[in-house]
């Protein structure tokens, strides 16, 4: 096996041409076979397997630095940075990452997990070489879904005018993770079919045959010198009017014409776009029928295809989707925005439904809030669905062009909380904060599916400002149906009425606020439950109810300390003097790594036994504290 | 006067030719006069006098929608739609904004105030008519400036896709408020200035001249037909080729191409860009000679452009200049960052000394970030000096990019709190939230300009993570000069002890209360006064400390509650059970207009007078609370 040969970076140089085609080979073999157990993000990196040998052999590591964009796509390159034993725990606790990490390997020259940062980590690096006199190479490799995004049109704009010696990528699949949309698709569709070539040379030709004398002969002429006619109207001529030179497109799965290509653009002294075409799931006739459905994948049957875990109960996300559909027929003002995430949102039926009420705007967050902004300006009512770590990306349009006009614009916020595997870039634990702090905002989380669908419902009635409604990856939790009062505005839900501890929990942590309950219980200790609901508004009546006969608020909920709920609660304690003590259980103020919910629950200690024994312990320093008095 | 004939929006489209021309000097010298007596932006809106006149003589206000995008641009929109007496009380508290505002007038489409919206916004409103089956045009006025702005490029890529009879005027004036650097603006040069078009010409007739027998001969047709040939070479093809109808350039102080252009745009039946040509500062010599003082100006002689009010003192924002040109020539790998705000910054002078080492990224401020963690991981001290509103477009990429890779970035967080006459957009009343809120950052806020100096030294020397400074608008507080220990992490400033009563103050409410503190002297209550520093890591050892002889501690920021300084002292009392009431103040749950800042303090309750009364109110309660036990 040449995948062997293969121990640590830079060992893909001692192949030679024969080796290199069998391992290119291996590598997806390799990949298709773990990923089929472990799970994981197939699609892209099958996409660009000789894009990433091909720049593992121009290029020396750790010394040049190697920018994966998103950085799902980066598993060939941990492969050839001498990781291949990771495979066997990818993106599972303790185990290697899905996405490059600079503390897993010196090769992993910087961090990525969102869209469309590559060009600008690179540039950085291209800027701090100049001015340390260092001698290395920057390269960053983006995807044309990901140069929809903002972020990359301000870097590529800031890298022609800055760039020395910089080689961005662009690894053009026309996807992101759907299909891409959108006038930059549209300019590099120019560019792969020549469309842009064709265009201008109808045009020339019917201006050059109007020429009086002698225009037909012109115009025959030209027919006979296509190619130099064509290398005038220069492919990715916009890039190079910015300033930047365009080298491509290259053939993406042909490693002679990448090296080639690579060798070239090392030539060149400014930026350098190099546009390489790949196919996304390249090599595996299932990825690449459905690249989006394989873009990340649970574990699934090699020969067919077919996921190996069924999905047995409806997640947040289904239910979501339902409610938008269910809600679509009804409502005709009811429209739909995702920023590339069709499918993860749930959006896919309504848009089959409702094809001229749904937008995907591309990976492009900050956008999609203000153009909901304008929809709900003329009289429509949107609802942006959105993974709360993306919806960072739009927070200062929250803030400026949504709540600062009070818009009722509804955002369903999924992903919220912790999300697993995908680990620390995709953690959606800090929305409770960002999003109550800005004015005019009402934020809601249900305790179950039903209370989602009842909540969304209410959301996207609410007309009298901008509401968001925070629910996790996953499962939808279906206990306590039986409770099932109606959303009203700031109003929290009383479970369980009993004296002494009551337990406040936000959102889907109640289904661990109930087994806490329970836990008490047996353990002789009474407490009361309360299904939050209203974040903000908070529930203030309920609190001032509470502490008539409670000594200790224990409030739950799976986002950070700071600018949460449970602070919240102290605050209105501490300034309308209830005589409790409150307890916010929260996450931890730091990044959360990759593994199981499960797992990172245990390890942050917001599982059912862990918040159960907190509880305890804070209980019975009560219990001496009055005994000393 | 014409001017007078204007008394409300479409006025204008009675006026005859002539009557037009006269207009717009009367327009002019309103403008200079009136603002030359309240302050306010001056350049941009004489640069649009009239591409504002042919706006609302081709438009039909309210029911067309135009958007002005920033919004401080928008004083003639103003004036013509009857709201030319507000200009005696431009942008003070309770007076006419800045900025266009929906509660102003019916004729303001969307709030503005922040960069690169305006395309989004319109492209919202253009999907609502259609869905809504209504009949109005929607203009968006966007700079080329804002243009190098990711979200505007992200509406343009989704317009170009989605757009119907939606125009977007292109007011191009080479200057965002300073010079406009990028690949986008050079790439408009070449459009301006027909370089596109004639490098394309030389290409050309090289590769003709090639063909064999009768190349010359073609060549010396083509040279007679240039208008045909230039045709071809359609300027604006990259927004031809995104899906966009390029019309232009336009030159935009010339009202009857101008009409004449909106004419033909209007007969567009997709999204169609089209380029106006402006001059900054136009028809008022010392405004187009220095367009950038001028964009933002107080009160200033007409005769001679001079500013009326003499600077006395030194702002923060200059300090901060001073002591990156004094940290500059000590550390060779220090280096500056701002997204269009050299100037505004106080970057200036050290752009002048130390040209390699300054980046103008464009209005960029979620590039600006990741740039900065890019320099970083290459070696460098990167310094991003941004106003506090303005970093809220990098929020996600300080968690995602800096923070998560704990890079020693450092963030020169200007304007933060009340900033006064550019009104709620520009408040910088949340940064003490999002950022304390991130883990591995520190944030610090100065009492004065000499602890300024010297966190900015200890935040540049810090290589251990991101470390934010925040300091306000204005003059820099010169009292208490003498209390200068030295900077040490996480530690706070005991400045007075004492006993019963402690006051924390963050930054520059430093100020406020030490007159608090008199006030309750004079009262003879005791207060200690502890200048924070530290918002995060809180010095809670100081906490535990104070506990034993204060009963109350008194937090003051200039920040909303929420994950605010305040909250995070509560929960750290109620975590320790320390024995004390806290009272958290902050300004409120809301946005805050424009006006003085010493009134809008008055009006949100953070001025000494405010603070010193709601001390006594807790203070009495609690003694009220112990004489009952």
């Amino acid at each position: 096996m040449i995948l062997e040969k293969i121990q640590r970076e830079n060992d893909i140089q001692k192949l030679n041409k024969e080796e290199l085609a069998i391992l290119a080979s291996e590598i997806r073999e390799f990949l298709i076979e773990k990923i089929s157990h472990t799970g994981g993000h197939l699609a892209s990196n099958l996409g660009v397997v000789e894009l990433t040998m091909a720049m593992h052999l121009c290029f020396h590591l750790p010394e040049d630095k190697m920018i994966w964009d998103v950085g799902h796509q980066s598993y060939t390159h941990k492969i050839l940075t001498g990781r291949r034993e990771g495979f066997d725990d990818l993106r599972k606790y303790g185990g290697m990452s899905g996405f490059p990490k600079r503390n897993e390997s010196k090769c992993d020259a910087f961090n990525t997990g969102h869209s469309s940062t590559s060009i600008s980590a690179g540039l950085g690096y291209v800027k701090a070489r100049e001015i340390r006199k260092e001698n290395y190479r920057v390269i960053s490799v983006i995807g044309d879904g990901a140069l929809t995004g903002g972020m990359a049109f301000e870097a590529l704009n800031n890298a022609a005018h800055l760039g020395k010696n910089f080689i961005i990528v662009l690894n053009d699949n026309r996807m992101s993770i759907s299909e891409n949309v959108g006038g930059m698709s549209r300019y590099l569709d120019g560019i792969r079919t020549a469309d842009v070539y064709n265009r201008l040379k109808r045009n020339l030709e019917k201006a050059l045959r109007k020429i009086p004398g002698g225009g037909e002969q012109i115009v025959s002429h030209l027919r006979k010198t296509k190619s130099s006619i064509k290398q005038l109207f220069v492919p990715g001529m916009f890039f190079e009017d910015m300033g930047l030179t365009y080298l491509g497109p290259v053939d993406g799965h042909n490693l002679k014409e990448l090296v080639r290509a690579f060798k070239e653009a090392k030539r060149v002294k400014g930026a350098v776009l190099l546009h390489v075409v790949t196919k996304k799931g390249k090599g595996y006739l299932p990825a690449e029928r459905e690249p989006s459905r394989f873009h990340g994948t649970g574990p699934f049957d090699i020969r067919t295809g077919s996921p190996l875990e069924k999905k047995e109960k409806d997640t947040y996300t289904d239910v979501f989707g339902k409610i938008m559909c269910d809600m679509g027929k009804k409502e005709p003002s009811l429209v739909a925005i995702t920023a590339a995430m069709e499918d993860g949102t749930g959006l896919g039926e309504f848009h089959r439904r409702f094809p001229d009420r749904f937008f995907d705007v591309g990976i492009a967050e900050g956008h999609a809030v203000t153009f909901a902004a304008g929809l709900a300006a003329g009289g429509l009512k949107p609802v942006f669905a959105v993974y709360s770590s993306f919806l960072q990306r739009g927070y200062d349009q929250i803030i400026h062009d949504v709540a600062l006009q009070n818009l009722p614009v509804v955002f369903a916020v999924d992903r919220a909380g912790l999300v697993g595997s995908d680990g620390e870039t995709h953690q959606g634990i800090f929305d409770l904060s960002y999003l109550s702090m800005i004015p005019n905002m009402t934020v809601l989380s249900p305790k179950n599916k039903w209370e989602l669908a009842d909540m969304l419902r209410f959301a996207i009635a609410y007309q009298d400002g901008p509401v968001a409604v925070r629910y996790p990856r996953g499962a939808a939790y279906d206990g306590y149906k039986e409770f099932r009062s109606p959303v009203l505005y700031g109003k929290s839900e009383a479970v369980f009425e009993e004296e002494d501890i009551a337990i406040l929990s936000v959102g889907h942590m109640f289904e661990t606020a109930a087994k806490v309950r329970k836990k008490l219980k047996e353990a002789g200790l009474n407490a009361s439950l309360i299904n939050a609901r209203f974040v903000k508004p908070m529930d203030e009546e309920m609190l001032v109810t509470l502490a008539k006969d409670h000594r200790l608020f224990v409030t739950i909920e799976e986002n950070v300390k700071t600018g949460g709920f449970g602070e919240r609660v102290m605050d209105f304690a501490e300034r309308m003097e209830l005589p409790v003590r409150v307890l916010a259980v929260t996450l931890p103020d730091d990044y959360i790594e990759h593994g199981s919910v499960s797992v990172l629950r245990k390890e942050v200690m917001l599982d059912d036994e862990s918040v159960y024994k907190q509880i305890l312990t804070v209980y019975a320093g009560m219990q001496h504290t009055e005994e000393k008095r």
